[in-house]
């Protein structure tokens, strides 16, 4: 059996951590990878023989991201929406009704090439578990092979046929919801493990969301929301309601929304991608860390309202517009992400646990921080694979 | 003679504009380069023969960065002082003095290995040319050491001796500035292009900052200067008065500023790395380019207040908080350094021009702010040889 040892790692995160740093720092460390698990960490002086050993000299390790929130199988872009928007303009042809006509118009093999050159961008950003939504489709075909496409990339798959309300359906979203929850339900749910719903007026509301949700759950998939992106609304606490893993966005909470999410067991999923890509205003994650929620971060990356990838680009915002500290907001794209999922094989390097890990160019994990935009993933490992 | 053309560019930025679009933006172009410098542009279809072709198939092609202000000769960093600072509290060991300890401290090797070290790293991100600044130094040998070593890696090697007054020169910063004057400027101005200081409440007065530029250009340096980062003041007027290149920084800049900045042939370089890093305010880029004035970016890459080296990060955030259009952001960080830094060599792809530029993995430069964080060059050609 091959093992791999990271040694004379300067700063070693492992989110394994006691009352005293949960974020789990260990300083001159080191880490056996074991197959596709971690099978050891501990101090350089104390490690283990390895058939291979790749010395850190000094740079920071810290888990795999875990990028809870995707969407990123879809045709076309919106470059030109994107720049009208910073432009202070609106623009007619934009919207998520734009990439659901690329997205139907794209053949299989575009979209394969599509996703496949997405989660490269991602891993080689240090992104190892990928969760990927389904809703460029919205009609049962289209739907359909979105998470089966996605499936084959990914075991996170969510459907997402309540993103929006299709063209066809324009003032029949009862009927639309009839069809996600019926015939388009039936064609997903088995290439998928959750079910989401964009719960916001404009989208779907309270009553409908609930009709998805509770329809997806009756067919074995566990729920996850977004919720209050555009403005407040109920979708919090139906997500907490029907224990939901994560709701998403959060851009606008209120208290009452705070207190349930700090006494539930759902995680509350920060997309600081999203506000600096609309120009919305960053929620504070400082005082929803501070009041006792569960705080994850993800990309949400997609062609209209986030298209970046980057994982580090988004703990950069949350530290310097959200209010964590560097350590936060790297627990919440790695630990807090695997939450929001379910997951407790990712996020933590701990014996036994997938060997998902980054090696930094840097010698601590403040720098994806310090140094905004800099390319500072050196060597990605998953499944205990050295990426790159 | 060895020719490489590039074909099949989807978007080709040249800066060789006209009237009409001052951009120079070409569809499905080409650009032929013969040795290190730029020998033809037009539509591939029209391309001429080349030894060498590369593809870009439908990829966009840009000026390489020229980014204009940099600190990056220094020993040690500042991580803990950029985390206390995020969480809003103080840090007595931080500030440029602890820099200054540090690169005093250091040895010539390992000044080099660093400075290479960030060159290198800024050409990965397309950034084909760097102005260095001394400054951490703050003895005539330090900083002639620093200019020296600066040298050896860029002829853009500004002399900023009157960065800050250093901790043994308390209370005198008149003495300071004589020496700067005097026996420091003897010594660094012959490894040195510009001249540069601190003009700012804390740092030098308007008077002492006068009496360096003034020292400097009889040496026969170039002024610029640092100005209104931290509140108004009256060194934008000052470098105008003596034609200075660049003012940077003007993070406070006044109505009567502005006006005569857009009256001057001096650029304002804005630095939008530091107003992220220090939560500052950023200033109205918009305001500033409808009024006339000519704006370049940089990253001010330094271990204090802005640690970034990603002119791709500058630009989105230029794009966000500065109103500026993704064309105005890489106009400015391409041909707007070019003037700051009075080329005419670089920042602009036509024939003549050094072959300095950048393949992105994009369609379009809009990509660049659409896409933050991501790390989207693809390929980086310096004085005509393919960097990576």
């Amino acid at each position: 059996m091959t093992a791999t040892l990271i040694t004379n790692i300067g700063e070693l995160t492992t989110n394994a951590g006691s009352s005293e740093d949960r974020f789990g720092t260990m300083i001159d460390a080191a880490v056996l990878i074991e197959r596709d698990r971690i099978a050891w960490t501990g101090a350089t002086a104390d490690a283990p023989d390895a058939d291979e050993i790749v010395d850190a000299a000094g740079r920071a390790v810290i888990p795999g991201f875990v990028d809870s929130h995707s969407h990123i199988i879809f045709g076309g872009d919106r470059a030109a929406e994107f720049e009208a928007r910073m432009a202070g303009q609106s623009y007619a042809a934009g919207g998520i009704r734009s990439t659901v006509a690329a997205t139907r118009a794209a053949t299989d093999e575009e979209l394969r090439t599509r996703v496949r050159g997405m989660v490269d961008e991602m891993l080689a950003q240090g992104t190892t578990t990928i969760e990927i939504k389904s809703g460029y489709g919205l009609d049962v075909a289209a739907e359909e092979r979105l998470v089966r496409l996605a499936a084959e990339v990914t075991s996170e798959v969510t459907f997402l046929g309540a993103h929006v309300v299709p063209a066809e359906y324009a003032g029949r979203a009862d009927e639309y919801v009839d069809l996600v929850t019926g015939e388009m339900l039936d064609a997903c749910a088995p290439h998928a493990k959750w079910i989401d719903v964009f719960c916001e007026t404009g989208a779907f509301t309270v009553e409908q969301s609930r009709r998805v949700l509770e329809a997806g759950i009756a067919r074995g998939l566990m729920p996850r929301v977004h919720a209050s992106q555009l403005g407040p609304g109920e979708g919090v606490r139906l997500a907490i309601e029907l224990g939901a893993a994560s709701v998403d966005h959060g851009t606008y909470l209120t208290a009452p929304d705070m207190e349930a999410l700090a006494a539930s067991s759902t995680v509350l999923t920060l997309l600081p991608g999203v506000e600096f890509s609309t120009r919305q205003p960053y929620p504070d994650a400082r005082h929803l860390i501070d009041s006792g929620v569960t705080v994850a971060l993800a990309c949400d990356t997609n062609p209209g309202s986030s298209f970046t990838s980057s994982m580090p680009f988004c703990i950069a915002v949350a530290v310097r517009d959200m209010g964590m500290t560097p350590a936060e907001a790297i627990w919440a794209a790695t630990a807090g992400g695997a939450r929001a999922l379910r997951r407790d094989d990712v996020g933590v390097l701990a014996p036994g646990k997938r060997a998902d890990l980054v090696l930094l160019d840097a010698p601590t994990r403040v720098h994806l921080a310090y140094r905004p935009g800099v390319p500072l993933v050196r060597q990605v490992w998953k499944d205990g694979v050295a990426i790159r």
